[in-house]
């Protein structure tokens, strides 16, 4: 059976390269935005409106008053209806890839898709100063807006983004995100190198 | 500088053979109940008295009726006064014991203690069904009461063994115990082995 290894993580933790790492250790596959692009291209629709719908909370059911009474009804509009297709189109996706070879898949809920195969379930985390200092190390030089965010902007912005996040992930999964009882192994960033645990992961899989 | 390792865990989830595996790889020393015979030598105080105390919820100050006020009072009486004398001691004795050599160091608030070390702080966990099977592979077989519960029983015990510690961390340290936060790996012992969780954290040392 393929090694697979899931990675949750919280924006700004380094999650993404920690997966790139034990991707080249592994010599695995490595999938992230590669997941946006698969579905960009068989839906039809472009990665930036595909990633801007998996970055919005979902709209999940709520109520609406109809007459005297309160009825819980599903939004029935077109984003909700396309959320609801990509979805479904990541979920096939990821598990194609998860049955092709072994593999890192970053976010995307792979963790609960992939559930039956019991892949090694990594959640990435640190604390909010490193995870400014992370941001701010990595923002683009083309990234205007992001550059010129206060400390104060940037740790809302984090927290934003990780909130979506978290909403994204229960709403799919029923699971609370970053909830350690849903990962195997969770690695806090803030003092551990990114290298050195992607090595010490190594080991679990061995 | 020695090397620190400190291991909240879960009762039931293996936090202290994943300790002396550690220590063990590591060639370290491994502090465990060996704190709780220092006390009881220090003391004059019986292991099974020191031990009582430190398996107790601390008796926290609260709020007692005088006249016709509310006010909040310290519970004046011997055992509380007991278990911040022990706590006293324990929190001299686990800094003695950073300061001889590499340590693995089990319990007793002791990533809360040696802070300013900056120990590598490893929380162990697992779910309550595997719990459950490592209590029922480790009970004594002269602990005749253990042998005698049901599994319901046995999950009771787990659960009020785990709240207490969880009491005990956060009445001495005003920290949330087994929050991922406040660790820089945790490690889920439900599908991982503690031989191989055990190697892998070595990497972290390096």
């Amino acid at each position: 059976m393929n090694k697979i290894i899931t990675i949750g993580r919280e924006f700004g933790s380094g999650g993404r390269e920690f997966g790139r790492k034990l991707a080249e250790l592994l010599q695995a596959a490595y999938y992230d935005r590669e997941i946006i692009a698969e579905i960009a291209k068989r839906t039809a629709l472009s990665e930036e409106y595909v990633q801007k719908i998996m970055e919005r909370r979902p709209i999940a059911a709520f109520p609406i008053h109809i007459g005297r009474s309160f009825s819980f009804y599903p939004v029935i509009n077109p984003v909700w209806d396309q959320g609801q297709a990509i979805y479904q189109e990541q979920h096939k996706i990821i598990q194609e890839m998860a049955q092709k070879s072994d593999c890192v898949i970053v976010g995307r809920c792979a963790d609960y898709i992939l559930r039956e195969l019991k892949p090694l379930r990594i959640f990435v985390y640190s604390d909010m100063e490193s995870k400014i200092a992370r941001c701010r190390a990595n923002i683009n030089l083309d990234d205007k807006d992001a550059q010129a965010m206060s400390d104060k902007e940037l740790k809302q912005h984090i927290i934003d983004i990780n909130k979506n996040r978290a909403k994204y992930y229960e709403f799919y999964t029923g699971q609370d995100w970053g909830d350690k009882s849903n990962y195997d192994i969770c690695v806090n960033t803030t003092r551990v190198s990114i290298e050195s645990a992607a090595k010490a992961v190594i080991n679990l899989l061995n």
